[in-house]
C-alpha cells in the first residue's frame, strides 16, 4: 500500500485524542519546534491510541509483529511552540490485508497546527517478512479521518 | 505550493551527494535507524548541498530569511543500520515564486534505502511572513530529481 | 559553582514527582532507552517542577533570564525501557548567588533506575551574561536531595 | 568503577580527533546547541575513535559485548553553535578489570567549548552480565587525558 489519503483537519473525524507538551529540547534556533519532532509526537500518539483500544504496543511486539513505517507525510500549518498544550488526534484511516494508514491531527486550543499520515506494513519481528494484518486493526478503521485527495 | 512530485530513485538525477553515517543513538529497539531520523539526514544533506552551491545556510539566515518546512514526505524502502556508509543525494527539484521542493535519495553501496521530498516556504526570519524566493534558487532547479506521480 | 553534590536515591528527599513514559524513538539497538535521553527527561521534569512551584519556564524566559546548563551528571543504575511508567523526582538541591544545582531521581515501581545533577547558571537571555539568582529559587532549596560525596 | 577523573582541556593530551558539525536540528530556542546533544557527539567520537584503533563498534558488538554507559559527565564552557567546525578529541583515560573511562574535549578553532567523561562497563550483549575488559582496551589507556580532581 502506498500513501493515498490526506489527513482530515476536523477533530471530530478522529476517535482518539491525547495531550502532548513539546519539550524545550525539541525547539530549534528559529524558536519553534523542529519539524522532525512531529514524527515523534505522531508515534507517541499512536502508542497511546493503541493502548486505549486494548492493544498496547508492547503486547503487539510480544506477539512477534512490528508495524514497520513504510511512508510518512507531515503537513505543517502553524509552528508548535515549547510547552504548547497540544491535542493530538489519532485514527486508523485505512487498511489492506498487510498494511494500514494512520492519520494524525495536532491542534492547540482548537487551532490546527499540523496533520499527517503514516503508512505501516505488518512484519515479523524476527525475520522482517510481511505478515497479515491482525483482525482487530480492521475493526478500528474510521475512513473519515483520511480522505482521498482531489487531483 | 503543495508537495506534488515524487523523488527520483536514480542517483544520476541528482547533482549533489554527501556521506552520512547514522549514529548508534539513532537506532531503535528494532535494531534499525528510527524513521524520524531520516528527516535529520535530509536536513543535514540540505545544509551540505547549500554550502556546496555557495549559499551556506548560516549566510542565508544572516540575510534575514528562513526556508521554513511546509510539508515533508519520506518513503522507507529498506532500513538504514547503525554506521552504514550512506550516500545522500540532494537536489532542488521544483520552485515557485515563494516556495521550493527539495528531493532526497539515500543509498548504501548503490542500494536504494529511502527517498523523500521537503517543501519549503521562504519566510522572513523576524516576522515569519512569506518572502520571494532568491533568484539563485531558481537557477539550481533540476526537474529530473522529482517526477510528477502518475495518478 | 561546580557540581559538588551527589543525587539522593531516596524518593522522600525530593519534594516533587512527575510521570514520564519513554518513547519508542528513544530506545536504541540494545533494546533500552539510549543514555542521552535521560537529560531530556531531567529537563522535562525540571519544566514540570518549575510549573508546579508557580514559576513556569516560559514566564522565567519572559523575565529575560535563562537557566543555562553549566554541568550535567547522570548515573545509570538499571536501564529504562520503552513505555516504563517512570516516576521522576526533582528538587533544587543547592544554590549560590548566581547558580543552582538540581537533583533528579528516576524510579520504576519503586526501583531506582537512574539519578543525576544539573548545574545551572542564571544568564541574561539577550546578552548571555551572568545574573543574580531570583530570590524564589533560594526558598526552594531542599539540601537532602543532594549530599556531599565522601572522598 | 565510579567516575573519578576530570577531562583534560589540553588537546595534546588526547591521541585522537575527529570533526563534527552540529546539525540545525540540534539547536534550541536559545539559539545554541541543546546540552543533551553533547552526549551524542561524544558517542559519535567514541565510535570514530574505536574504528581508528582497529576495533569498530560493530565488530565489538559482533563479539557479543557492549560498552554499557554507567555514568556520564559534561562540562559546558561556551555554547556550540549550528555548523561550528568542532574538533572532538577522544581518549581512553582509565581502565579497570571490567570498566573504562573515556575522556572528551570539544574545541572550535582552538577554543575549548566543552569536555566530559563517560564511564562504561563491559557487558554481555545477550544477558547484560558484566564481562572482562578486552586486553586491547588496556593498551589504549592514556592517563594524561583524565586527571584526578583536587578535593
Amino acid at each position: 500500500m502506498r500513501l493515498d489519503i490526506a489527513p482530515s483537519t476536523n477533530p471530530s473525524d478522529y476517535g482518539f485524542c491525547c495531550r502532548i507538551r513539546p519539550r524545550f529540547a525539541e525547539t530549534d534556533a528559529m524558536g519553534i519546534i523542529h519539524h522532525a519532532n512531529y514524527l515523534l509526537y505522531f508515534e507517541q500518539g499512536r502508542v497511546e491510541y493503541l493502548r486505549s483500544v486494548g492493544f498496547p504496543y508492547t503486547a503487539i511486539r510480544d506477539d512477534g509483529i512490528d508495524f514497520a513505517v513504510i511512508e510518512a507525510f507531515v503537513s505543517y500549518r502553524r509552528p508548535l511552540q515549547f510547552d504548547d498544550p497540544v491535542d493530538l488526534y489519532v485514527a486508523t484511516a485505512a487498511a489492506t490485508r498487510t498494511s494500514l494508514q494512520m492519520a494524525y491531527l495536532a491542534t492547540v486550543e482548537g487551532e490546527v497546527r499540523a496533520s499527517g499520515i503514516t503508512v505501516h506494513g505488518v512484519v515479523d519481528s524476527e525475520t522482517g517478512r510481511p505478515r497479515r494484518l491482525p483482525d482487530w486493526v480492521h475493526r478500528l478503521v474510521t475512513p473519515a479521518a483520511g480522505s482521498i485527495p482531489s487531483p
